[in-house]
């Protein structure tokens, strides 16, 4: 296994606002991530399901508490909707989440899902007689390049294991859970996730990211504005559309509203790593709040611009952490994406002067 | 069984526009549509699934192609966004149809879309190494009030086979496929259709419209403008807040863009209804052209009037048609849904007015 | 001048909903609504404003607070966007409300905005040093059939008049303000207004709609479900697609985000007098409420069905009571739009029994 | 006069793609933009609008037909709809714009409508008469930090000079039309332009952009990914949120739906400067086609990415353009937006290795 580290850690320049403890989505109070990462086989695709399987689910809980009776707010941006997630409507018409949030495969959508009620029905006995129903919330990528997308190795127990498993942070990052088998920049890609620290009104927030980036050519690669991906020598392969999820969670007291005028930012953090949102690129971003629902005691429109900031910069570098921390994986038929060469990549950037040549 | 008919055939005033030979969504040609219906049990709900079942899957086939190779352009109108729908963002974007459409309960949406998924894995197997995906399309009711809806009794298999038996018109309606369990202004409710007649510069085109109807109060009920819901003397018991699925599609040469604007126009025909949309009614239109999504030939857009004006006399007879075909049914813990009483309704009727009181 | 009566006052049915003391706008606590009406010369069109003239302004203050420092919330809903209101996409942005509210003809618009400009700076010295700016809002319908409408008579001191002249209710209805020149179901259109109450959580609300009707085709017209359109022995002439903006104003506590969900509804009234929402047809909806903007204290998601009822109500009656009380009236060229004939109406309306013929 | 230079011409690294003769919008065939400038007076604002006066209008006709009779494909992006744009919600039901592009300040827009209108009416003797209306566009921001906004000095003539003026290019960048009296990044704006060249399926078009660049904080400022804004010795003042107009035009065979797709992407250029789309800015994206309306032969879904990515260089360079070209501009009350200072600039680039800090 190759060495990793995030670009943070090797001094580059990830923004201007202050970071949480760990970086990660789970600085957010109550947050808590579980994985289920699928690898098995190697070598030629073998048909009716028999892999080489390279997937995975990642379960995103915001809070402790039973979504289903206590949902929270909640706001999603179609960035560009070329996507198959699950659950978008509903949050866009209510603003509310009311279920745990889960990313996979795209092919393996539907069986998530039947995992997530399975988890739904046994938490609450109510549904089926309730005047209210659970949104499921399933967001996917396409990990068909190295994974044997058609074999559906995304079972419903492994919605539920995730689920399960999901504990505080700090998370793992790259090849895991849903991040398995996915591509950014014709590179490594998967999860990724990064948070920033907001002082508003005389409190503490924070806004945490968490991505599943697998989209992108890697001609197009901006790193902290330099266009590395020009310059690598690894060759760009397997052109695939690809998608990018955003998963963002604040504590911070937003209204539905407010979350959705938050979520729109998040696009502008994936631009600053050279995405052009492709034509068939799913590019979704949802943005929760953990503050009490019960509660309308929101912030005023006019104090959201340190939040827009920090979800600008969290998505940004959520995406380099997933590229940054992902590892070289061989999937189906051969197929390879390599991790980001991060010695190469800081000898490029160490010899950029924002275009202007050495000195 | 009792004795049903459809308004029209009563002679009631349904619009202006002339009817194709079925009145259903099948007038339009190539449209198949297939159905399953799941009755078995009576009695209190048994747990874990032990019924009884009053549940089922319509699938609606729009043409004879292979969809997922030749898509269909659509256009999607959400009317209120309180469901559960799949595939509703991929549409809102590419304004295409990759997919059948199919109809279920709320619970059994990834169930149907994994026996949808299994049917276009089967037909194309270049999925998985393509650069496209299919966006499955599976629409939803909540039918809790009659079914065990936790027991999630329609399986994948249930999907293919309302595929497989799709077949021309004229279609079943009420009782029947995903309308067995549904409700509509607190009576029995189910599927309906209607399709009118469009002469358009020099050519002859049909819009169909076909309903999943589950929504309303019975206070509300208008007929023809009649509000004959004030009038019955049933009592309107079992108040879930229910949805709408309206489906049209049409022959005619219209752009993703004006198909958009059409399915926009199905809401207005709900209204005439009754309907208010109630915060709870998960309502969306989607409406599909058959025309060869190859040629970019379309009409005008100063030539959508008659379409519009047929999409909201569609949309509004296919709900009446729904609630006049239904038949009574008794389900989960002695539920009863009682069918529109016809004799009654028109005696309603006929003693109405506009209001004016009697002659 | 002929005797115009609302369809309410003469028996039709209106609805279930209970109506406020005057049933209109000014229902609503602290609306003021103004108007000036110019109508000038007849005769064929002069050339280069030579008028005749048939138009007018009409202003709408939902409360007697200064605006633009205290704005209400707002929600706005386009049917149909064909049209060239002003102060549109601030509204859809930020759910608020901070300017009055001015309706007038298609090429008046920024003629009437540089008078409420003027208006608003006389009253906010700030405005030029604030960070905030003024949202003028001008809704708009084409009166052109009647109307010198290139002659752009309203001038921007007009719109200052009738802000001045706002007064409180009872309102006047058809020929006035923006409404002198309107046509609607190619009948004499104009200004509308109904209003509603509803009795939620305890508390006693008001929904008042007020409309500038302008829409549709004589063939289309329902009067509470009765096609009287298609038996009334005026006939149709100068199709010109017209137009229909809707103000509704609340004092329940509602949020942007429920407005936005209210104004929705207000098309399904609009559908119950038979519009198809034409094509050339602008189409709007704006919702205001003057609940304090201060708290953010609402009503939940749940209580909302009433005030959709209300809001489904009060806008089909605000377009009858348009065409019932508005006058004959002779424009330019000698195009006449003619009053709703309202003694057949009636017959019409009386032999009616939903299509079902007579007894 | 300073001496100023294009971020390009210093060798700073703009993007992969090619760029138009002129690197700007008028490399487009058949696009003429126009200007007045309105610069009088200085020192402190003199009340009932005795100055100074900072401001002006920009004219942009994208070909030169008769857009009213022959209009021309259009999309529209609200990235975030704080702003007072007239037009915009006909452009997104119609996806046409039928009438010249027009940009001032705020509160200017209407007497610019004003002119525009008159413009149209002399052209077109059929408004008033035919079934259309025109859709007038203006679009703004809000100069007021160094304008004498409340004086409304832009008068309806000078749209009509402005359109009269309008030419071939290479057009005048920075302080000039409605750029005059504009502020970006705490700095002087204003307008900026760029293009770029994209060979799609055997042809040859052009994208351009012009940019009316009026928001964000120093120390947001990114110049090709570097946080020049965060070194810069001069210090950021007057913070007034402001906004930004992105107008485009490509010669592409795109159909509305396309071009509204490409809008959403001039976002994606716009972030890599550094804008966070502050909660006050009104930062708009409209995309115009000059490519024949009656034809219907557009490019396919698929052949859009290098447009998304000619769409994002070119927004982004214009942002930087407007800044480069820029001169310091002493406005109102001696409020002064000093001119990006270019050597200090070069110098911070200079020295920045991706945050890595000096070899």
């Amino acid at each position: 296994m190759q060495k990793r580290s995030t670009p943070r850690s090797l001094g580059l320049w990830m923004g201007q606002m202050p970071v949480g403890p760990y970086n990660d989505i789970t600085d957010v109070p109550g947050v808590r991530v579980g994985n289920i990462s699928l690898i098995k086989g190697v070598g030629p695709l073998v048909p009716s399901g028999g892999g080489p399987v390279r997937t995975g689910v990642t379960a995103i809980l915001p809070c402790s508490d039973n979504l289903y009776r206590h949902p929270c707010r909640a706001g999603i941006e179609v960035i560009n909707g070329y996507g198959k997630s699950l659950g978008v409507p509903f949050i866009q018409e209510m603003g509310i989440l009311n279920c745990p949030i889960l990313l996979t495969n795209t092919l393996s959508v539907n069986d998530v899902a039947h995992g997530v009620i399975t988890y739904l029905l046994q938490q609450n006995p109510e549904i089926g007689k309730d005047v209210r129903t659970p949104n499921v919330v399933v967001m996917e990528c396409d990990d068909s390049y190295l994974n044997d997308i058609r074999g559906r190795h995304v079972k419903p127990w492994d919605a539920l294991l995730a689920l399960q498993r999901a504990t505080k942070g700090p998370i793992e990052q790259g090849n895991i859970g849903a991040g398995v088998g996915m591509s950014c920049f014709q590179m490594k890609g998967g999860i990724g996730s990064s948070s920033r620290l907001v002082h508003q009104s005389g409190s503490n927030y924070v806004v945490g990211m968490l991505v599943l980036a697998n989209f992108g050519l890697l001609r197009d690669f901006l790193l902290s504005g330099v266009p590395v991906g020009q310059s690598l020598s690894i060759r760009g392969v397997g052109c695939i559309p690809g998608s990018l999820i955003l998963v963002g969670i604040t504590d911070a007291p937003l209204s539905r509203w407010q979350l959705k005028q938050l979520a729109r930012r998040a696009s502008l953090g994936m631009a600053r790593t050279g995405s052009i949102s492709m034509a068939g690129s799913g590019d979704f971003c949802l943005m929760v709040s953990t503050y009490s629902s019960e509660s309308n005691d929101y912030l005023s429109d006019w104090e959201l611009d340190d939040f827009f900031r920090a979800a600008v910069e969290a998505s940004a570098e959520s995406i380099w952490n997933a590229l940054f921390l992902a590892q070289t994986m061989e999937g189906r038929d051969g197929n390879t994406r390599y991790a980001l060469p991060i010695e190469e990549t800081l000898k490029i950037v160490r010899s950029w002067h924002g275009g202007l040549g050495p000195r």
